[in-house]
């Protein structure tokens, strides 16, 4: 039983969080999940009470994720290798099958449940239904041919406005369409268009990192705010990981999103922390 | 700027609060608050921000205020001596217009302002308005005349319910009408009347006692839960000022609101830890 | 029982009413009634029907008003003496929980009252409901301090959308809001914002003089229509209590209110007569 | 120009109406117009006056008409002899399309337009648009084939609704239609029908005759009120002309329709005096 | 039975029609039906049924129909002479009834009647309905009289709009109305300014030729497919019959009509096999 | 290009299809797919393109689907061996991921994919999608553990109203969720749950047999319809494969599902010709 002092602290943490519910409610927030942050079923959990909570209190939420570990050691497990060119991973036809049968079979359903578990109205997505995400075959920075891999055309964001304004949460697999075969795209990619077409106010990366380092090698250089100009100068010297990101971001800047935030997904309820305390954590990026 | 150890507390209280959203949003709460509870501002504020969460996460809140105290004040500067009959107010013809002054004219708007300064989109009513409170005068224990005090024949909802669809939080005085003349009713039988007219969740009375003593003497005596058929029993032996609270605690029970509390709005942010956190506290009512 | 000669004159004037019904059916129109107007029950209570009939062939009303003598004697009896520089009231602090007493606990619910009598579903407002008015304090003409008495900054019109559309009649009493106080705002210049912002086809003055006089001091001199332009170059030869009401009309008829007038009172059901029939009352300006 | 003694008769006159305006606004009243009271344009456009001041005070109003006079007029002009059993016109094939012709190709727009010239959105119809009087070939008194004659089976009015819904007056003519041929249908039955299908409040029959006479010999006998049993026992003794009538109306009356006027349509503005002023005209019949 | 091998041909049939149905779906398409058309019942009874299945797949259908021949005979049974000028029909005001009554009294209720067995929710209307038709007096080419004869000045859309919303099929009789009389006009205008004023895709003229000839006297000049302008430069050459249709599929597709289409009627459905497959019919206008 | 008499045939074929369309539009139609179906790709294509007509003729359809023989290829793959127990397949906890991989990341986006070709706005979904097949664990007919294989507890139907209500096609995968884990539950069983929580018109078993055999062996005893308490006796006789179908068609007829239809999915455009056509084909079950 909670005693009176701790009541009022409880309270004083409740109408902390006022401001901050008055501000996003009915606002759209895009949350982009690494595949690490769903390798440990705990941390998982947490995210989806974040989650959960922000959509509670009114807030439109869309995930996207990718799933790049789990990839890894299913094409290991059947043979392939993984290889990446330009942060792209290289996709043989054979190879696509695995990496959808992962990301929207395994990774896509674990997390919806997760999200129901803890309240949440989700509804699972590819980039193929209803064609969400219109995409083109892409080639290596050479021109080499690297597979069933994609760059989004378009984003029909219809679905999404339909799901959204039903009280469901679409969770979106990072698997685009041609037309005629599915095609591997950038998680990172999907979650900047995405955000563009739903006019999001937020766009969040959770990452495994603190956020973006001005000096790569230098844990102190962590940026806590930065422009996206800046961002844009900043792009030749960032890490092969964070440079879709940051390329990601400034479209999401550039139509109209409010603010890209990159957080370390490790920190307990990173997500809740940014969005409704006075509490900065990792990198905020401004139009 | 806040700690780890700190940013980690604080999630897990917004966390905490996560069942109790998913329990109350798009329910109606009705909450009366007493004169006392207004009398302080900053405690007035506090009230104000707890009813400004509990709107924000999506609960329909109806307000009913009295005024018991400032009223009597303002009978006294004008020369009027409050005198009281079975807990109700002898209201001269001249004494309503004092009343109504008070209760419609400052007490009412005060809340309003004070309300919307804590974010809601606020509403100031009376009884008289769309004749919400239709009413009939009354008379003392002994069937003497006790002046323009009045007793709810029905509450006409369909304002309320336009406000409460529109976004808006109702500020209700607790002054009906029979037509033809406005009338003072007690504020605790109003909240009673509407939130049963409401089709309330949950009433919750805001006073400035503990909660329902069993031994009215006795500090030790508090009940925390009991149910209708008992507080019915214990309803002759209760004090003046909790006897209207708990007949109308009866009657809106009996039409379908789901509890009653009877909460101590000394405590600060009472009424946001009883229906966000596992903090009991009060009284509470069950059918 | 009526003779067959009545009947036809009946009928003869409810279809001279046609044209005039068929011009204003759902239109909004915004009716300044001023304290004076209020006094005599058996006036008001004319005043009610007429709304009433406009409310119920199809017109969306808005009724503001102040209650300048009211709060006079209000004042007096407390002890204050009326005092005013360039058409303002001077209003000290204490001076406004009187104005505010009169004209949001008094003025008000009797009028909303009157209206219910005829039919009318009335709501009572002020400024401070929704921050429908959003003032700033003003200052006297030689920049002086007047006390609470306010300018409007904005005209918040959703709440009153909300009602016109849920089939209410809004009753506004003209006291702003800056935030933190209420203020005393002149009704004639509340009731020509709020024409502009609900985007009123007519904005109604209903005063206790005949209308707008070329020559002040000449009854013959009495102006039945007039230009904007026109009435504006005779804005400094105006009466004081014309001026504010000229220059709101100005404001409202700027903005796009179709027509502005300034009616007789105290003629009976001049405001019908100048809706529904032929018969030309007091001074009209057009844009 | 008005003086300010006709003004204020003029308003008295507006106000009289108040409480029966509040009581029709947003009810059905279906109006059966009989095809002498088209005959004379004067009087036809004084009725439709009366209907277009009906529907701006917000009646919905569903007009039936025949054309007994015109229908007869034309038969002759072609050579067909008018001859009629148990009150129901023999009609030929041949005579049919003359029937048809006369009632949707002549009264019916000659009204439309008529009713236009009013102010209000009339749409011509007739019971094969949308089949809305699906009816059946009938027999003469003594199971004698009596040509093209229907009885009604069914009153579709969903077209009927969506017109009243979009704010339209249908103008139905009394052709039925058995789903091969139209068929001719007194208007009376129509009328009454037609009413019970849209859950009309009032049906009201303009004739020629005074109302409903107790001795129909006998002028001084005009009864003003009776209910539907009385009017069940005088049927036998009814004219030919008033059976139908009478039948339809206690059809209408044990459906649910609140009453039924026979009025006198040779008296100007008749509909208008019965529905706005004390003015007793006629007969009605209550269920 | 259908054998195996008719039925893989009956399946071919319904898959060819699926990209066109795609196409049109929720589309309007006007339809000009001309007199000869309606004249055989077989003929008119395919028609309907090829409108019914247009209907039914969600294509929003507004027909128009004239009724020369039909009009012709009439006039001479009664005695009048068919005259023209300039290729319209000279109607003096006694003609006018004529016309009306076969128009309005005859011919529309006949089709509505065969599109309703075809299952369509048919609803006859002609240009007085709602108005929905103003027109003006026309004069000869010379300037001379030519009597009831008109041209349109405005379509009034909403009655249009409201039944095809709720699922109707507006049949419209080619007769306009200047406020105070019908005019008889050329249904072919009527049909291109509908289409017009519904903002229609296609615009369908079934008539009793082939299509448009180069040379009018050269059978095998049929023209399938041409632009406006080019139809434009051919106006002066074309016959008398086809020139309302060319200018008024001019006026069409110059505010904004898809195509047009000339289709031979007498063709078994013409109007299914335009529509439904890959068999081009008549000629076509593009914009 | 057509010919002539080819174009008749095509119009009568489409006219033939009418009355079906008048039938079934609005309606919604439950269609499971066996895995079988779906392993030739020309043949799915032909039934997507059946679906596509369908849909855009405006039935509301929702497609159901299993997998087994891609199932069995897959664990067979993996080392796991097919073993069934009463028609259930034997589901380890690591088998379950194998059969999700399948379900829902290979053949569940595959016929979205194919059915988006076809025109249709296809939506993915499992059972685990917003909760919508609540499961639970089943055990085999002797009590035996057979793993992750679940029986329906409810279907949960808000989702695929909002999809079908927003023009989309929901394309379910057969796995359900316990609110911990997803559950292998046989796609037979699925479609006759869900017909019946969507109110479904028809339930459609797409099958790789000719329909139901009075006698199994005998190919010519094929029933082509039956009642449900006659299916409800053969339900003993059937085949292993055929009974779920059969337990899952009468739990359907029994809540009001209209019709089961057992078709030979290996008949080209079986679908089509059995909803548009009088070409009866397969087994059709009635209340």
């Amino acid at each position: 039983m909670t005693t009176q002092a701790q009541a009022e602290d409880k309270a004083r943490v409740l109408i902390e969080a006022l401001p901050y519910i008055r501000t996003y409610r009915g606002q759209t927030v895009v949350v982009k999940i690494g595949g690490a942050a769903l390798e440990d079923p705990e941390h998982a959990s947490i995210v989806a009470d974040d989650l959960a909570l922000m959509s509670l209190v009114g807030i439109r939420i869309v995930i996207v994720h990718g799933g790049g570990p789990q990839v890894s050691v299913a094409m290991k497990q059947a043979g392939f290798e993984a290889r990446f060119v330009g942060g792209l991973r290289i996709t043989e036809p054979e190879a696509m099958s695995i990496v959808r049968g992962v990301l929207v079979g395994t990774i896509n359903p674990d997390l919806v449940a997760r999200l129901s578990s803890s309240g949440l109205r989700a509804v699972g997505l590819s980039g193929i239904d209803d064609s969400i995400l219109a995409a083109t075959k892409t080639v290596g920075p050479q021109g080499e041919d690297i597979g069933w891999v994609g760059q989004i055309e378009s984003v029909n964001g219809e679905l999404l406005a339909t799901l959204l304004d039903g009280g469901y949460t679409p969770v979106l697999a990072s698997v685009g369409y041609d037309g005629e075969h599915p095609l591997n795209i950038n998680a990172d990619e999907v979650a900047g268009a995405v955000a563009a077409s739903v006019n999001a106010t937020k766009l969040v990366y959770l990452t495994n990192v603190e956020g973006l380092y001005k000096d790569f090698g230098d844990k102190g250089s962590l940026v806590s705010e930065l422009k996206a100009n800046e961002l844009d100068r900043m792009l030749p010297s960032l890490s092969e990981g964070m440079q879709p990101k940051a390329r990601s971001a400034l479209v999401a800047l550039h139509t109209g999103v409010g603010k890209v935030h990159i957080l370390d997904g490790r920190i307990p309820h990173a997500l809740l922390l940014e969005v409704f305390t006075d509490r900065g954590i990792g990198t905020q990026v401004l139009p």
